[in-house]
């Protein structure tokens, strides 16, 4: 067969010659902007030549820290078609973490959204490497700044080539983006996504059995694209001529209610968090949503109540499962067809695990004596291998802890079913460890916020004289039931559906569970506060 | 990114674990089996391992000769997943071809379905490499043969290792399987695949804007599984856990409607040929055929009215393209979202193409002043790139001719147009060359078949004094019409549609096109009987 390399090259060309009518729908900080891929491909050939006037070789990596937008999407194919590492920040770390991790990856540019210039700014005098700043703005004239040398985005890609030729004399392992992931301690750590590994993976994401992006989709990713490459979703809807909204900065749930509606939206993904705030929202007034096909969630375990609530409203939640370490997906809820036949209550158990593995990747749930049964209840760490998993931390020491034997050990303790499908019960780190039992504190949490008082609940260890850990849950009720629930009422309510030792010793209501900036439950943080406040009582 | 490779293992281990209580409907000579994946791939790691009792190696060629059955389809994996070679023999081809290829394959054993013996015996003098024939039949004893040595394939896999591990210590470019393909002159040409394009291949089938096959679908390849893989629908249906229906020896139209009706198949592909003859079936007879989502049509151009027909009964008809060399899809015409509004007969416009490039190929339509303007109408030759798409004739030196710069150059004529979709017109040596220009048989011929009474037309070129070539058109009439149409007619039929001096010479009613093994019109018997004839006037 001929030797031709999978390069990201191939997917915004075929948008440009095949699709290039399509849209690509974007908002910024002055509005909804409609530009099409014919458009989207020469501001992308334009950026690429102005990246290499710029001093940008094969190798370089650059940075951008900045909102789903269409300059972003750009950037994502500007950068490696030109033999670039296009390396999103997350903007929301701490201003160390990110002067650390520009650092780190020796960032030779940075594309900055021009609300973030202050952040960049605090942390100037400690980058290394950084050689310009291009801002991106709707304004013509950019603002005040200390950074530089600072480019306006627009001016730059003026003078750019429209018609500049992409790098396809690479190597399909050459290195194409790459995220920082938080680690529970220390520094954020590197993963390094090459050319073949995107094109799998965007594979991966159009087949039919799994979230089967086509062209005829209009695709939503709501999860930012500075977190795992915002799920792929853009590579993927770019290469299939798929319609594209971007819902920019400073969302919110009505905002996403609108775009829906408006561009008639048929696929978007997103973390729970999100999804319960748009379910706050559609309760309280009424959307068409109906053009919706698909509503992806990961980044956490969605609480079953919340997977009903969308499928009440005929919208398809799809719970799936992946890391920065994986470009994302690896895993996928779809009910098997002979699944069909099952009962609704019998469907939402399947619906609520994280599902099936995605074709092209091999799993193993390994368990202190090996592999564990595929009988739904024994628990193991999950164990992931295949062409679009990473295979090291970037210069990394803590590498050696998680890539062992060719496989990546996720952290994740999971049980797998006999039909295949995969249930993240915890965090090997967010076990709870009672008297030499493991609790699962995720599916304590996921029955706490079945309950319709409760809007949102985190369970964490604390630590008991008698037996080691003890499980407490810290509870956020939803609005119209503030101090109308007791703690009696939620033991009560959970009293039936677990073993008694499963059971929190206590419930402490919070108004908020601390999350990360992705949006995940951040439970050092609570485990730190709640112990605080045992410590005072 | 992880370093492994891409593996057809992968595939048969997936619907092992994951789909092993989905079926695969298997018609032989006796009748109809119904066998799960879990017994599939038991007994494909047994006749694994009974091929390596026999001494087969890694890289060593073993050949087929067989129907479409579960058989068959358990060589298509456990041969490859030995690390040896699945060589698919077509057994239509010349007694002469036959034994060139298997010993230009140097194939080491042959996999001989028991009504195939005959024909292989009638050669088996010839054979210089073959160590050995298993015979697949339902009986318990095998036929008398002077075939030596022999093997019954149940008894032999009856002792095979049920947990046979397949090799999975082997480089993605790594040859696992090869068909030969019929030259205009000469020998078949033999192409090779190897683990990576078969891989890639099967994902571009499960693509949402490709085929589509997914676990939901029950898929019956009626092109047969000697042919470029079946397509690929055995390989991309076992990785997906897809129900598959293979049809077995010598089925009519009758049988592979009432296949589709009792087994309630979804997808289904095959040559125009076959959908026509099931096109006659379905009307004299009625048949429950509302499963089927898909009738995959390629290896030559349909008609537009086998679309119409098609799409009259809800039968979604979708067109594509590709050739042995390409293992084999490459095109398939899907139409894009905003073509729905198109009225109908719009829409069949690009039906009737054979579409757009699959995501992870290449195109590229050459004239003689380098690429064609995407107008649908300037004629060029296809050229195609990609990871699934051979790069020589193994061993032959007609590779030269075919595989230029990176390029495979298919021989067919076609034009782009606007929205990338690809018009096949002729293939470059049935191009009728009139006074300097070009006329396409192909377009003649579909306008012929269009017609109430044509059931086939072919147009071939006949030497003329003054113009160099002139278009002669032979016509199957539909029973019905025999004689109840003449040439006068026909030609009226067609003068609007075309300029003057594309208009046939002449219309020559005969009772059957002259088809190669796969189905395909075979012009140069026609013209050479055409010739013929006009000698003797």
């Amino acid at each position: 067969m001929m030797n031709t390399p999978l390069l990201m090259t191939q997917m915004i060309e075929r948008a440009e010659k095949y699709f290039s009518r399509k849209q690509v729908v974007s908002r910024t900080e002055s509005g909804i902007h409609r530009l099409t891929y014919a458009q989207i491909a020469e501001r992308t050939r334009r950026l690429a030549s102005s990246l290499e006037k710029l001093g940008v070789e094969k190798g370089d990596r650059v940075g951008t820290l900045a909102w789903n937008h269409h300059r972003h999407l750009e950037a994502y194919f500007a950068i490696p078609c030109s033999g670039a590492v296009l390396h999103t920040i997350n903007f929301r770390l701490s201003p160390q973490h990110i002067s650390y991790i520009i650092n780190h990856a020796e960032d030779k540019l940075l594309l900055i959204d021009a609300d973030i210039i202050p952040l960049i700014e605090s942390v100037q005098e400690e980058l290394q490497h950084v050689q310009g700043f291009i801002i991106m703005t709707d304004k013509d004239e950019l603002p005040e700044t200390t950074l530089n040398p600072v480019y306006h985005y627009e001016k730059l890609i003026g003078t750019g080539n429209p018609e500049h030729p992409f790098i396809t004399d690479m190597d399909e392992n050459s290195p194409a983006g790459m995220c920082y992931t938080s680690a529970t301690t220390g520094n954020p750590k590197g993963v390094v996504y090459s050319h073949r590994g995107i094109v799998l993976h965007s594979m991966a994401m159009g087949l039919a059995d799994s979230s089967a992006i086509s062209e005829r989709d209009v695709a939503m990713p709501v999860v930012p694209m500075f977190h795992a490459n915002a799920w792929g979703m853009p590579f993927a809807a770019v290469w299939f001529g798929t319609s594209l909204v971007l819902p920019g900065p400073l969302f919110t749930p009505k905002l996403l209610a609108e775009l829906i509606e408006n561009e008639k939206v048929t696929i978007t993904a997103g973390v729970p968090t999100i999804w319960l705030g748009l379910q706050k929202e559609i309760e309280q007034q009424s959307y068409d949503l109906s053009s919706l096909r698909a509503v992806l969630c990961g980044g956490a375990a969605a609480p079953k109540g919340l997977i009903r609530a969308y499928q009440k409203r005929g919208l398809h939640f799809i719970h799936a499962y992946g890391m920065t370490e994986t470009t994302p997906l690896v895993i996928i809820s779809k009910l098997k067809s002979y699944q069909e036949g099952l009962t609704e209550e019998e469907q939402y158990v399947f619906r609520a695990k994280q599902g099936t593995v995605v074709p092209g990747i091999e799993i193993k749930v390994v368990g202190k004596d090996g592999e564990v049964e595929p009988n739904g209840t024994e628990m193991g760490e999950l164990l992931i291998r295949g062409p679009w998993i990473a295979d090291e931390y970037y210069r990394d020491e803590r590498t050696n802890e998680a890539f062992i034997d060719g496989w990546l050990y996720t952290g994740d303790v999971v049980t797998i079913d006999e039909e295949g499908f995969i249930k993240v019960v915890d965090r090997t780190k967010d076990l709870i460890k009672s008297g030499g039992e493991w609790i699962s504190s995720v599916d304590l949490e996921n029955a706490l916020m079945s309950h319709d008082a409760v809007f949102e609940a985190a369970v964490i260890a604390v630590p008991h004289e008698k037996w080691q850990e003890r499980p407490v849950a810290c509870v956020v009720l939803k609005d119209q039931f503030k101090d109308r629930v007791t703690k009696e009422e939620l033991i009560e309510f959970l009293a039936p559906q677990f073993a008694k030792w499963w059971l929190p010793d206590d419930i402490i209501f919070i108004d908020e569970v601390p999350k990360t900036s992705v949006g995940k439950f951040l439970k050092m943080a609570l485990r730190e506060q709640v112990q605080e406040r045992y410590a005072k009582q």
